[in-house]
């Protein structure tokens, strides 16, 4: 705090003075005391696009400033990746239009509008995901087949592939050009990424995807779980076998996806247990959730303005994430209704239609500078469809939200908070005005949401070293050594059965089962003999 | 490599400038960005003698320095534990005096010395914790009777207590405070670490303590592995159940050692991969492996004269730990008689007789700067009897070892370093000069030794932090947060079978049996009526 006085009573050219003999006093230090000097090495990048792309393009840029020459491989029909300064783009042909995948995407999104969000859930997120895989594989076979492009990259040398294993294109390419990987992710769907890094999951605490279960599960919950865990195997079957037949064909060697997926070096997973229930880890996992959170801008004078004259009710953020911007009308009048009835200012990520009498404290916008909002102290709430990277938002900036989750992981997502008491959550498909007026005036005035949320920040934001400088430091530590062997299990040369040790539980049971065996039928044919004897003797 | 030179090429006078320069940037630096404020804090410590000391000693120290209020409780017939300026100590009484604790220590001395290194290794070693522990439940109860220290303690007001768990007594402690505790250990007797923190284990790749083996078993192995598992169940049992009936009687309520346990906000354990096999953690499992290694400081003049001394041949360092500075005058004869033989100087920690014609190139100290000198770039080789500490500072600077392994977890830590290519090992029970001569000498000659430990001590000491740092934040964070209670699994919630889903795999199993035996019976039934009515017709 005397810190802070200090600077404040402090002239600008004293400041000025101090800044130059701190980075004169820096520059002698680093030249007494030099550190292990990091070589510039060359990294191919295979993102996944969409909001997947938001995070990863933090540490892609990062790697780059550090002086490593990155190459991101990007689609031709991309929503997101593009061109950019800080990176060479190299684009590939897809065998969609950018068209189709909108048109995929928006029944994606209309499905999630417009069902009851109940158990087909399952189903419906399945077949949205088997759509997606199917185009995925279609384009990585472009990709994989496109000589030229996969010869240039080849002769590059590159020391790691950086990869978002959603789509398993970037493991086929890593085992072809021998490179180690590196993966950045949310999660894989039907916890492919757990079992491919053997790591242990017990259905008993761990809550499965799509189940909306806490890590405290009833009876009833955990057999739902145990079932669901099975169901798994079956989707990873469905999901990846597609891209696990592409693999075994393109490097001739008969191969599934989880197995070369098992040769990752690294997994930057963006979990963090503020958000995420605490479960078993393997040592090459390392958790960066938050990597998005920290780089926080000013606003600009207009956004400035209109936050600072909500005066002391604040102000409502309101997202779908990057992929909803639209509401049906009749949708979207519900929250124009219950923005009306609330002294809060509300900003809106929204281009859909806007009824003429639309209540002037909502300021509608195309995009919106999120992070940068929720850092701002008068922001009240946060309404949001409950993504990983809105999610990590909210929580580093301690703002209580009212979300509304549409597809994916978000129904889980949203459950982990709720619990925590920091959230209410709402089904998108029958929200009114009212019940949403509800929602947002409880987290509102209710301060235990304000107060959890503020205790959940705090720890989220107490961490030794920041997401972004972990992932940076681990994806040049596969780079230093040629990947991480020391950190791999030996686990991985085992199979399910040697795993669970089912051979040797076995083996045991079958010993036990022929020693008392054996011990009976000795004690029986002893006891005959012994009791013939006395037949005998009586008979004698 | 241009600052080293820049460095070199510096004036004194430049160089105090420099330094000047920098500690006033630094300053100005801090000022300007002040790093969120540590809290001082009262740390209480209740440590274990011997070795288990000398790392949680720097930690201690480290806490002190920045600017905790730190409190070591010692038993009054203590080892290595003194008094410091560094931090308070309070003494408490314990039964027995410093020459029954040195008693009961020879004895563990003479029997890893004389005895065999078979498999009756579990049961003597088995029989020196109990008896050690033994010794340790009695002290425990008369420091927790202590009611004028403990009533001092209490009034303190502490903010953590930071123990090593392989004594309990810090344990009941915090309960009795409702401290939040971290632990500082490398590893628990029969895993009990493993068990307390839910953390899986499975003894298909996670060898068990006292077996030898390494993550990768055959069949016959996995059987003994798994044997050990359930052998691990009773032994625990036997060692800490005097400290659970200690724990309830005082806390005045049921409890086992296990239980009490669980609570532990962090543990800080002396893992890394470079020396342990990668295996599941648990999110609050942090690794602090290598803590001791890396403050480093020069040799003394004489010492320094005698290692310079060894020309291009180096030396050889050789030490068999805090515990052991003497040998028997027929196997100190054998040591003597190798080292004769080698064109390597020799500096060896040893009190014992010497023989009138000891061999000129060897050094015999009472205390031995390992470290110091295991980061001299002369030195070729390490004997070291494979305490973690000796183990630690060899990878850390990169040295080649010939293992001889007396007792407690020494077996497995050798036999990780010999799986890896960087160590041989001997028994010292039926050493010779010529076993020594051979396999020193095939560890200096053979460069594949010094070539893989190169290459281990590179990953080991490529860290994104520092140990040291690790373990004072997660101190620290325990101490801001009051405990870390959102890396607390849910398992803990859990009894054994639930854990397992045992329950949930006989509901299911019950369910499926009963769905057969329904659907037979029914089809047994439906077959019968139309048989039945086949054979009215028939007979009509």
């Amino acid at each position: 705090m005397y810190c802070i006085s200090a600077f404040c009573c402090m002239s600008v050219r004293k400041m000025v003075r101090a800044l130059t003999v701190s980075a004169l006093g820096l520059l002698a230090l680093l030249c007494l005391f030099p550190s292990e000097p990091v070589q510039a090495g060359k990294v191919l990048v295979l993102p996944v696009d969409g909001s997947h792309w938001l995070s990863m393009k933090i540490l892609v840029e990062e790697l780059s400033r550090r002086g490593h020459e990155v190459v991101v491989l990007v689609p031709e029909t991309s929503v997101l990746i593009g061109r950019s300064g800080n990176y060479t783009t190299k684009f590939f042909r897809v065998p969609y239009t950018l068209a189709e995948l909108n048109a995929n995407l928006d029944h994606i999104r209309k499905s999630a509008l417009e069902k009851p969000q109940q158990l087909t859930d399952i189903i419906a997120n399945l077949g949205n995901l088997m759509r997606f895989t199917d185009m995925q594989v279609k384009a990585c076979e472009l990709l994989l087949y496109d000589e030229s492009l996969m010869k240039s990259l080849r002769e590059t040398g590159f020391d790691v592939l950086l990869t978002d294993p959603f789509l398993p294109c970037g493991t086929i390419i890593a085992d072809s050009f021998s490179l180690p990987a590196v993966y950045f992710l949310r999660g894989l769907p039907c916890r492919l990424d757990e079992a491919a890094a053997q790591c242990p999951s017990p259905p008993s605490f761990v809550p499965r995807f799509f189940t909306g279960f806490s890590d405290k599960m009833t009876f009833s919950q955990r057999v739902r779980n145990t079932l669901m865990t099975v169901f798994e195997k079956y989707l990873c079957h469905k999901l990846f076998d597609s891209f696990g037949e592409l693999a075994s064909r393109y490097l001739q060697k008969d191969t599934t996806y989880e197995e070369l997926l098992s040769y990752g070096a690294v997994w930057l997973l963006r979990y963090d247990f503020t958000l995420d229930y605490p479960k078993p880890q393997m040592p090459n996992m390392v958790q960066i959730g938050g990597i998005s959170s920290a780089k926080k801008g000013p606003l600009t004078k207009e956004l400035e303005e209109f936050v600072e004259g909500s005066g002391e009710h604040g102000f409502v953020v309101f997202t779908l994430g990057s992929m909803v911007s639209q509401l049906p009308e009749a949708k979207a009048r519900e929250f124009f209704e219950a923005f009306r009835q609330i002294p809060q200012r509300v900003l809106w990520r929204y281009t859909g239609p806007v009824p003429e009498n639309a209540p002037k404290n909502v300021k509608l916008m195309k995009w919106l500078p999120q992070n940068d909002l929720l850092g701002h102290p008068k922001v009240k709430a946060f309404i949001t469809h409950g993504g990983s990277h809105g999610i990590y938002e909210g929580i580093y900036n301690g703002v209580p939200m009212v979300m509304l989750p549409l597809f994916g992981d978000q129904g889980d997502n949203v459950q982990r908070l709720v619990s925590r008491g920091v959230a209410e959550t709402l089904s998108i498909y029958d929200l009114t005005a009212e019940k949403l007026l509800v929602a947002l005036r409880k987290v509102i005035s209710d301060k235990s949401y304000k107060e959890k949320m503020t205790e959940l920040s705090a720890i989220h934001r107490d961490r030794p070293i920041e997401p972004l400088d972990l992932a940076v430091f681990w994806t040049e530590f596969v780079m230093r050594h040629k990947g991480a062997a020391h950190l791999r299990p030996a686990a991985h040369e085992l199979n399910w059965i040697q795993y669970h040790s089912l051979d040797v539980i076995g083996f045991l049971l079958l010993l036990l089962v022929t020693v008392i065996f054996v011990t009976v039928k000795s004690c029986m044919f002893c006891f005959r003999k012994c009791f013939k004897k006395t037949q005998k003797k009586k008979k004698e």
